[in-house]
């Protein structure tokens, strides 16, 4: 292969693109760039001066260092104690559909078991032909799947169902996270143990100091259930389970058990504490709902928000945010600038996989004037994202878990970003 | 909802499910559980009994301490300093198409530019309307999108072609990687810059000590190329061009240009050395190729192989690899455990993007016999992956470059596997 001729851009093609991607709004292209002659381009940077380290100075890499504030944060008022408590995603730092390993929120009931996996097992016992006992290496001689799925906690928005509470998007959505598993379909190794007459529900179980339970339906566990040992291509971190957890694709956090060492089969749910006391959603009339699974279409605008400012003024502006169902995949997300009178579809860009984060997009030229901005989902089962006006006058004010109301973010003429509710 | 019915397993369903994943082979499930009773499971395991650390322990997290060898390794005796050098992506350790970005290979040519954002431009000058220079802000306002890419250096695989070199897929295959890329088109930038008549290559320069510059044709540059801020999430790595890189996607590896401060616009490519004396294809004839960008269709088996020997005797086996093509999707894999002459497809598992690393699953029953193990890939673009016999009859063995052939692993009968070459 030799030069190529020259190639001048063809107008009518990068209008195309261009249309298609500006979709959802009025961006042409902002002019912001500078002139040439600004000092930070004309000067030589101590970088360009110097041999950076070498090949062999970080086996595992780490993120640059004036990236210090893109941390998981927890929130100490929330629990009476970090080992039984929550922390939360910077969603306002990331972009696109994966979550780094490194900042996926954490939840845990007895803080992080260290686990070793040479001596983990995984034991199936109950109403099974033949009770069997997993070595990690045997339980990585099953085929296996790599599916991309989010992981929200039920009690994610939770505190949004009393009124607008948390300042950031951090606090407010940061219990999701979306990472691509590797792991062995669950319905292998039910079948390798032999499910008996009448197997109808399983509980795993966790190797922490809490030995999490949960029930859930054998239906579900038949389906698309994993047991995984591998996320976002490495094994599982330790706060996410290492060696090996549940993956229930979908369905609310705390089904996906952690450092799973035994299945349970059996013929009825269990009603442990985590089914009946917690994730049950409490109504105005006293009684719970339970068996909430799910979880819901949602969304969230993570750019601007309380912990994202506008910070370059008027004019060409990406407003960005994230969409989930927990019943297949995110079809349209709208978006408002006035709080809800007028909606415009975004751009949803990257792969749209079932159960997974979306990312939308929404490009308009922002004149300066306080914005009311909120994003709206809708998912491929039909499913519109309400109102927290209509899920507080379906469900009350008890509720705790499975908040999807629509959020609303303030914008100030300053490009400060508040909090709010709009009636 | 309460509970539900009583829901026994349909077994026509589920061999409809387990026979499409075991297209690839003869695989059953492994019967290699233990009976229950093992001590590993009926004793209390230390951290069943204390509470772990909380929430607040991990701001960022890391992998497990007993997964301390899943790391980037440098070969020392390669190159004669590790600041103009290149560490190795532990394949054999990974699973899925998902590099996680702490384990993505480096190549240096002057070392790791530790860039301040806050006083990083890029410039964009010479053939244009109107030469900018940018801020990263300025960037972040342009319409962004969402791409997973594999990007291979062009030199992977490049001691192989004197024969089998080095013992590990580490080492033989491991310059490259696969993240999701979130970035803004180049074309945008070029366009807002506007071109000059004749304005036919761009030459994007690093912020780096050696100032790296490679010539890209203008048809690529305003076809697919972006200028990305972020990789699988998260701000891109200090060692991967922080905060600002080319992707140029399915192209070899040298031309992502790292720490990107400028682009210049020009009428013909610049001859530099990037693209003279080094990554060019010498021919048997003394002649050389240049411009070879795209990095053709490949494939390799991750395991078992020298780093990952099979350690579990007989038996049920998985077999799993990666493929990936410049030029499109992977469309079919095949695998040979005879050194190529009898070849079953395997099955590809998780999404198939263009341009992307596509993972291989091939179950089988090892009967304890030595194996010649191969993979042979086929793209959309209908390109074969080719024998390095076959590779060496049409460029001699001058070349460092652009060796796509099939690898052969020898599985010994204790299970170690070696690389060797089969004529």
């Amino acid at each position: 292969m030799t030069e190529r001729k020259s190639a001048p851009p063809d107008p009518s093609r990068r209008r195309l693109i261009r249309g298609a991607l500006a979709l959802g709004g009025a961006a042409a292209i902002p002019a912001t760039a500078r002139a040439a002659g600004d000092p930070a381009i004309t000067e030589l940077q101590p970088w360009m001066q110097y041999l950076g380290d070498g090949v062999d100075a970080r086996p595992y890499g780490m993120p640059s260092e004036h990236e210090v504030d893109v941390v998981r944060r927890d929130v100490p008022w929330l629990t009476a104690d970090p080992v039984s408590s929550v922390n939360f995603t910077p969603l306002h730092k990331l972009d696109g559909i994966i979550t780094p390993n490194g900042l996926c929120f954490e939840r845990h009931h007895g803080g992080v078991a260290e686990v070793d996996p040479a001596v983990h097992r995984l034991m199936i016992n109950g109403l099974v032909d033949k009770p069997l006992v997993f070595t990690m290496e045997d339980i990585k001689r099953f085929p296996r799947v790599n599916r991309l799925y989010f992981l929200e906690c039920a009690a994610n928005s939770g505190m949004e169902w009393r009124g607008a509470q948390l300042n950031g998007c951090q606090f407010t959505h940061g219990m999701v996270h979306c990472v691509m598993y590797t792991g062995v379909p669950l319905r292998f190794l039910l079948e390798e143990a032999g499910l008996k007459p009448g197997a109808a529900w399983i509980m795993p179980e966790g190797a922490d100091a809490s030995a999490m339970t949960r029930s859930i339906p054998m239906e579900k566990a038949l389906d698309d259930c994993l047991v995984a040992f591998a996320m976002n291509g490495e094994a599982l971190r330790p706060e996410q389970g290492y060696p090996l957890r549940v993956v229930v694709p979908g369905w609310e956090g705390n089904m996906w058990v952690k450092w799973l060492r035994r299945i349970e089969v059996g013929d009825q749910p269990w009603h442990h504490r985590e089914e009946t006391s917690k994730y049950t959603d409490l109504m105005a009339s006293g009684k719970a709902r339970r068996f909430t699974w799910e979880m819901d279409i949602k969304s969230v605008i993570t750019n601007p928000s309380p912990q994202a400012p506008i910070t370059h003024g008027k004019g060409h502006t990406v407003l960005t945010g994230l969409a989930w169902s927990g019943r297949g995949t995110v079809d349209r997300v709208d978006v408002s600038l006035d709080g809800g009178r007028n909606w415009q579809s975004a751009r949803i860009d990257g792969p749209s996989l079932p159960m997974a984060l979306h990312r939308f997009y929404y490009e308009f030229d922002w004149d300066g004037a306080p914005l009311l901005l909120q994003s709206r989902a809708i998912d491929s089962a039909g499913h519109v994202q309400p109102t927290k006006k209509a899920l507080r006058t379906a469900r009350g004010e008890n509720s705790i878990y499975h908040n999807n109301g629509i959020q609303t973010w303030h914008v100030l003429k300053t490009g400060e970003v508040e909090n709010v509710e709009v009636s």
